[in-house]
């Protein structure tokens, strides 16, 4: 149940706010549209689109579940139409026939993101499709076991971040170290929430770097060891958004730590990562890939 | 770059962890493959496959970007095809056709993914695809400042947990309410990680139940709030996993403490949502929904 008070019950244009587009020559409409997050069509769209030399101004429609909202969304798409007389991209997923045949209707170019893969699977597996067996990123009484564990490992993790508690760390999957600002938190919190996997992190300070060992608690844990590191000038950029002009901004001091650590992965056996030119997605995928981590589906 | 100490180099098995099974009628497995980090053939794979009534044994391999690497996962596919004469299920995303076609000349039923909606965009838009533009969930310069901005956003949110810092509100996105343990962290962090929103989030206590207000603090930023709500069974199960027969998890103070705030949400014309049936991503979508938040992907 949503309860949206009337003062904010926005005109439909409301979710018509376009993402910034990216700096490139031809400019094309895109949408995504879906009964659910759109999330899917989100994620698959870009990956699609990205392939092309294009600047995008998408606007990404979740929940529409009724004839009316498919109407006002085909409303939209022909209004950009009418405007730009370059048909739209419309990127849906949609179970209702109805609410389906109305975006179809419109004058976007409509692919359905996730049909267009059930018809070649059905053929192979010789089962009908059942699309209203679950939400793809919904909650069922099938899954809430599953999404409690989820939401057990953000509460771990968050408990366990930057070296708070080092109790419990039998329970922790990964443990993760590296200096501050390299990507630890983000990275546990990305393996919590994608993955479920109940991953603490561990700094290591300035302090820490005349003799650096590793902390006799982190020991019986090597297994579950794993380090992030990041080039000196990088590391120096982010810190100096942090603290200006600071000793902990500067590349000498940033260079110091990044040896002194690496040093310290190596002596200990501990498999590390370059962060540099890595996103949270990338790093935590090679994390589970390393440590043959489970990777749980949400 | 990525170092693994020998010790844990362990053989092509190590990945080959499958996914626990649904708890449902027919087997079959299916492989994720890509030269990314494969969530995009994740979330959609299993958007596709939740439509059929079978259990999936899932196998997730990411980076399968060289030959050799390619020819070890074509031989796991062969190896099932081998034991269970059933042709896996292979959902994949590579762009280097040399490596793409030995997982194509497997003994899986291979599906791509990505280029199965490439030739359609590709014939509407009337342009070639670059596709080493960029990865799908990779870092360039191009999108450097936008993942900065993400990640400011994850700080801004962690620093913004549970009310611990009331200052700097001026810069959420949103401030979510809520009573303790009714998905506040969870969904902050998700906007926040999915999403680039900063959120804010804040708690009501049974402290403040006998006279609750909004505090003055929160009152500037009226049209950034938005209330969770939740069943109290639920919050009443989920309360008792944390402390096992307290006056905190009965029903009668879950039932008290969420009559009295939706009575605060209603009084205050605050949008609020029931999470009890909803996951993390759609109680987000629903809040950027809701309050007309710039949805933006990376």
């Amino acid at each position: 149940m949503m309860f949206i008070n009337d003062k904010r019950k926005t005109p439909m244009i409301k979710t018509l706010i376009p993402q910034t587009p990216e700096n490139e020559t031809l400019e094309r409409s895109v949408f995504f549209i879906s009964d659910g997050t759109a999330i899917t069509a989100e994620v698959l769209g870009h990956a699609v689109l990205s392939q092309f030399p294009i600047t995008l101004i998408s606007y990404t429609l979740p929940f529409v579940t009724s004839k009316t909202r498919a109407e006002e969304v085909r409303d939209q798409i022909n209004a950009i139409y009418q405007q730009t007389q370059i048909r739209p991209l419309v990127f849906y997923s949609i179970i209702s026939d109805e609410v389906k045949s109305i975006i179809t209707r419109s004058n976007g170019f409509c692919q359905d993101i996730v049909q267009t893969l059930v018809a070649p699977i059905q053929q192979e597996i010789g089962l009908e499709p059942q699309p209203e067996l679950h939400r793809t990123h919904g909650l069922s009484k099938k899954n809430l076991g599953q999404y409690d564990a989820r939401i057990a490992a953000i509460d771990y993790t968050l408990a366990h971040d930057d070296g708070i508690s080092l109790r419990n760390l039998d329970q922790a999957h990964v443990i993760i170290l590296g200096v501050s600002r390299c990507g630890k938190t983000p990275t546990s919190l990305y393996l919590a929430m994608q993955f479920g996997i109940q991953a603490a992190n561990y700094p290591f300070t300035s302090d820490d770097m005349d003799n650096l060992q590793l902390p006799p608690a982190l020991k019986p844990f090597q297994h579950k060891l794993f380090g992030l590191t990041i080039s000196p000038e990088r590391l120096a950029a982010i810190r100096e958004e942090r603290r200006e002009n600071s000793r902990y901004a500067s590349l000498r001091q940033c260079r110091i730590e990044i040896a002194e650590v690496e040093a310290l992965f190596r002596k200990n056996k501990i498999s590390y990562l370059n962060t540099t030119n890595y996103s949270v997605e990338e790093i935590s995928t090679k994390i589970i890939d390393s440590l043959g981590l489970k990777r749980r589906m949400f």
